[in-house]
């Protein structure tokens, strides 16, 4: 029996990005991805599931280095052809990543669960490692604003993310049950390291975090929880995590995160241009790691999953 | 008041290219096209509705004149990336074609029926005649085969006419309405003809006549009934019509067309290359009028149309 070496836990784009450092630098069997789905919505009758499609592409290596999203050498015929029907052009859907959508929701028609069709996507685009959505069950995250309570999507492309945010719901998170694979990646007898991406720790991270029982099976786990920074020299690299976290109140600081997953992680991974906060971090009992946290190239998202390993490997349970 | 000046019943290619010569020999708002809707099916979860697709690609100038379906300039990113993830490509869907399958189906799940869709896409299209829907309740052509019964699309494309038809049903025929428009159109006080397209007479024609009312709408008409023989030279342009007649035991002939639409037609447009025929069927009782029926170029459609208005304006009801 094996099971993987490190599970990671993420958003969108920059948790694809260290995803894909561990992919790189574990043998390609060694890594299962627990994706956030409260981004997940029905646009023109199809299941788009964003976070979870930005890691299959990444780790597919047909991610579009461009937008953050999509694919590479996409093209736009059936955007054209939509918006000269007058259809809803607001959420633009590439030629190619559409066949992804069409396809996932005609089997999710069909009874198949999205743990299911992830995998058997995974499997055509020859990915080793496991996508996990976070949960089969519908999660909806619900953005509460200034201009009323929004759906994701609304407020992430529709408004770009420019009404004031003030409370995140996660509709549905209470019920849901966490995907068919997670309570085995996260029992695996070779796990090193649970990592939590740099993904934003509100809107990303969290509904991940709100499925019941979720934390406590983080906190059984032999291997050490690590999460890595979401900010930047005390700004958010991409995506509105500094702004949300401004609105809602929260200092916007690495403490401030270190606090918000304070009882669920065992070690932060700091940028090296926040260090000045590794005393009050580790002032609140969490062991720190400075680290060049910025993901530009390949090699900078190998050395940043490179130390994550290591320090798990420094890791000693208390 | 106004309405129609022609009223044209018609399937896919062949009647297209007649409604197109209508179409341009009239004045732009005096055509109305009565569309098989036996045909339509739902593939990968969309509302694929192939004969009223090609009537709107067609009068809007869209359509791909080397397929004979489908749009013009169209692209295939989308069915490349679904063959990779090993989704059905027996159907194909270009990247264009796509948003009107996608946008239909979107419509038709809120609530709007098949003939305001489709008369939203020809204002889109701006197209200044009416498509006209033969019915928006569920009508499937099913095709009893030596390889059992099969669906339209299957039968037409998944196994490209091969089985040997014995039978052809129109389910839900019986309980199916005509179009919203339809009355209205076979009303239309400038009515000066209806014509019966030389689209197949079994498989596109036949499920529009199986409508409750529909012939008696058509015999009701003040103007003539005038079907355009869908035989050149004894055989089909295109398409199984040949093929099927003789499976099903009907002798190849524009006589037994004849007597398939006898007690609707009050004229026939036979091809010149069939003109011995032309006693046979004026011994049935219906008036013939000879023509060169092949429509290779836009031409060749006008001079058609032009024909079969020549032929209504001389007739006069007994």
């Amino acid at each position: 029996m094996s099971g993987p070496r490190v599970v990671a836990i993420s958003g969108g784009v920059g948790g694809a990005k260290l995803a894909l450092g561990f992919y790189r630098v574990l043998p390609p069997d060694s890594l299962a991805v627990i994706v956030n789905t409260g981004d997940d919505f029905t646009h023109l009758g199809l299941h788009v599931s964003p976070d979870v499609d930005t890691l299959l592409y990444t780790l597919g290596g047909l991610a579009n280095p461009d937008l953050g999203w999509g694919r590479k050498e996409e093209t736009w015929a059936f955007m054209r052809a939509l918006a000269h029907l007058g259809g809803d052009t607001w959420f633009r859907l590439g030629d190619a990543d559409l066949a992804l959508h069409v396809e996932r929701t005609r089997r999710l028609a069909r009874g198949e669960s999205l743990s299911q069709v992830t995998a058997a996507v995974a499997r055509r685009f020859e990915i080793a490692a496991e996508v996990l959505p976070m949960s089969d069950d519908a999660v909806r995250t619900r953005v509460s604003t200034d201009a009323g309570v929004l759906d994701f999507q609304e407020y992430f492309v529709g408004r770009q993310c420019r009404p004031v945010v003030n409370a995140l719901n996660f509709d549905g998170a209470a019920q849901a049950r966490p995907g068919s694979g997670i309570v085995t990646a996260l029992s695996s007898p070779e796990i090193e390291a649970i990592v939590i991406c740099p993904s934003n720790p509100y809107l990303s991270i969290a509904p991940i975090l709100a499925l019941p029982g979720l934390v406590e099976l983080l906190r059984r786990s032999k291997a050490p929880v690590i999460a890595v920074s979401p900010l930047v020299g005390g700004q958010a690299v991409k995506g509105p995590t500094a702004k949300i976290m401004a609105e809602m109140e929260i200092p916007v600081s690495p403490e401030s995160v270190v606090r918000h997953y304070q009882g669920v992680i065992d070690g932060f991974v700091l940028d090296e241009r926040d260090a000045a906060a590794a005393g009050a971090i580790e002032g609140c009992g969490v062991p720190v790691r400075i680290a060049d946290t910025l993901m530009n190239t390949l090699r900078d998202k190998e050395r940043l999953a490179e130390t994550c390993l290591a320090f798990a490997a420094g890791w000693a349970p208390a």
